[in-house]
């Protein structure tokens, strides 16, 4: 498999990757962080997907296959495939795999739930992942490592305290299509790379519907506003529809908060989250 | 009741705190932090104790009780006097109260786990309380109000993505000895006030058993530490014991982690949580 860049010089300079060079970076990202908090493993959630895909490669190319533990946690309504294909990615980078279904954890939820909407329902099975997940990751004395990309990290498609929390994340500085480049360089299968994109909550779900376009446009747009910094009708210059720009503009604004800790009211001379603020593994 | 300071004027600096002037502080932060997201109302977890009475007290005080929704989630081991606080406390600062049983959630979890012990069973509770106090807030449109105090959040006393999870959180930059003293200022019930301090995530659970100190002691070294940004050393030379003062500041150090957003490979040049971090109502 091979991915075909942007033609715009413009966009290619901002979403073209070198492939190599990423993978050993963030290959010495998951060994150093993994290696500062006195851990010797990771636990990452393998949905069938290419993101958890490539991080799962990601970390077996770290750390060993043996020191990486692949869950797959799916609901009753999951696609068939995606099991099959989280099996595929496991055998594929030889790491740890494990099943728990999720079904008995949601539909205790579902059962003592009012007027449950599909969103709503999904933010449930997205947290009772992470339950699993966090526990897991207690019981191995391991790191939960995230699978969110940069594409969904800013339009804030994902679940706050669901699947967008972790410890570690190698990919979230990479759009959805530069992971696809980075999955084609370390050889996740093929089926993996090549299916639609589905969060994989309802039957039918798939991202692109629900984003409205494609995510080679959406992540054009969101190179240009983030990484280049252009104005609305700049990005619409390109080529691109004005309406797309603005409504990925809002979506930016809007998930402002799943990007941020509960804010806290500052009263005093030293507040967490203002000024007390070291990095995570300050003196560790 | 009445609050009594320590007679060390260096501490008492520190935690000393104007209870008329801080309460209308962390009111106005309620009313503008909701308004500012276009939401109308909270959804705060009532335990039964100070801290989640005062969230109440203060969010009652600012938006008007019925715009307050205070949801009680007792697991089956909960003491039944938590209930009943939690009663008396929503039906003196007049805020709307439900008890959702979150017994089959966390029982759902308990059967599928292996070694289960009781830290690991705590973080369970708390975070099926977070996907229920999240999940009404989606379907209320309202926003999750925090209950984590300075002293819990310095020493990393909560479980991250469970009781730690939440949209604004007006007591966080208060310790558990100020948020005693806005509790009687604002009238909390003298039994809320009075009764140890505990996690109730099981029988006979007490805050600073666990902790190794009262309050009073542990907020006098985080003041110090923290506050007056003193060593280890001079701490003690205020007449802590030393082993203490190193014991706090190590709490302070490893739960660090508690405090941060996942940390995010950095590979381009503006990635979520390094040089993208905008306040969280940016442009809104």
């Amino acid at each position: 498999m091979s991915v075909e860049w942007s033609d715009d010089p413009a966009i290619e300079g901002e979403l073209r990757i070198d492939e190599r060079w990423t993978c050993r970076l963030l290959e010495d990202f998951i060994r150093i962080e993994v290696e500062r908090t006195g851990k010797l493993e990771v636990v990452v959630g393998l949905s069938g997907g290419i993101d958890s895909a490539v991080s799962a490669f990601l970390a077996a190319r770290a750390l060993g296959g043996k020191h990486v533990l692949g869950l797959s946690l799916p609901y009753r309504t999951s696609d068939p495939d995606s099991l099959e294909h989280a099996r595929l990615v496991a055998r594929q980078c030889g790491i740890r795999h494990e099943v728990v279904d999720i079904t008995p954890l949601v539909d205790a939820f579902v059962e003592g739930a009012v007027g449950l909407d599909p969103v709503r329902a999904g933010n449930v099975m997205a947290r009772q992942r992470m339950i699993v997940l966090f526990d897991r990751s207690a019981a191995h004395d391991a790191l939960v490592l995230g699978s969110t990309n940069k594409t969904e990290l800013l339009l804030g498609y994902g679940t706050l305290h669901g699947d967008m929390a972790s410890a570690i994340n190698p990919i979230g500085d990479l759009y959805k299509t530069q992971v696809r480049a980075l999955a084609a360089h370390m050889e996740v299968p093929a089926e993996v790379i090549a299916k639609p994109p589905s969060a994989d909550l309802w039957p039918g779900q798939k991202d692109e519907d629900e984003l409205g376009a494609s995510y080679d446009l959406l992540d054009r747009v969101l190179a240009l506003l983030v990484d280049a910094r252009v104005s609305d009708d700049r990005a619409a210059a390109s080529g691109i529809d004005l309406g797309l720009v603005r409504d990925v503009r809002r979506r930016i604004v809007r998930s402002q908060f799943k990007r941020k800790l509960p804010v806290i009211a500052k009263v005093s001379t030293r507040s967490v989250g203002w000024d007390f603020r070291y990095p995570r593994d300050w003196m560790s």
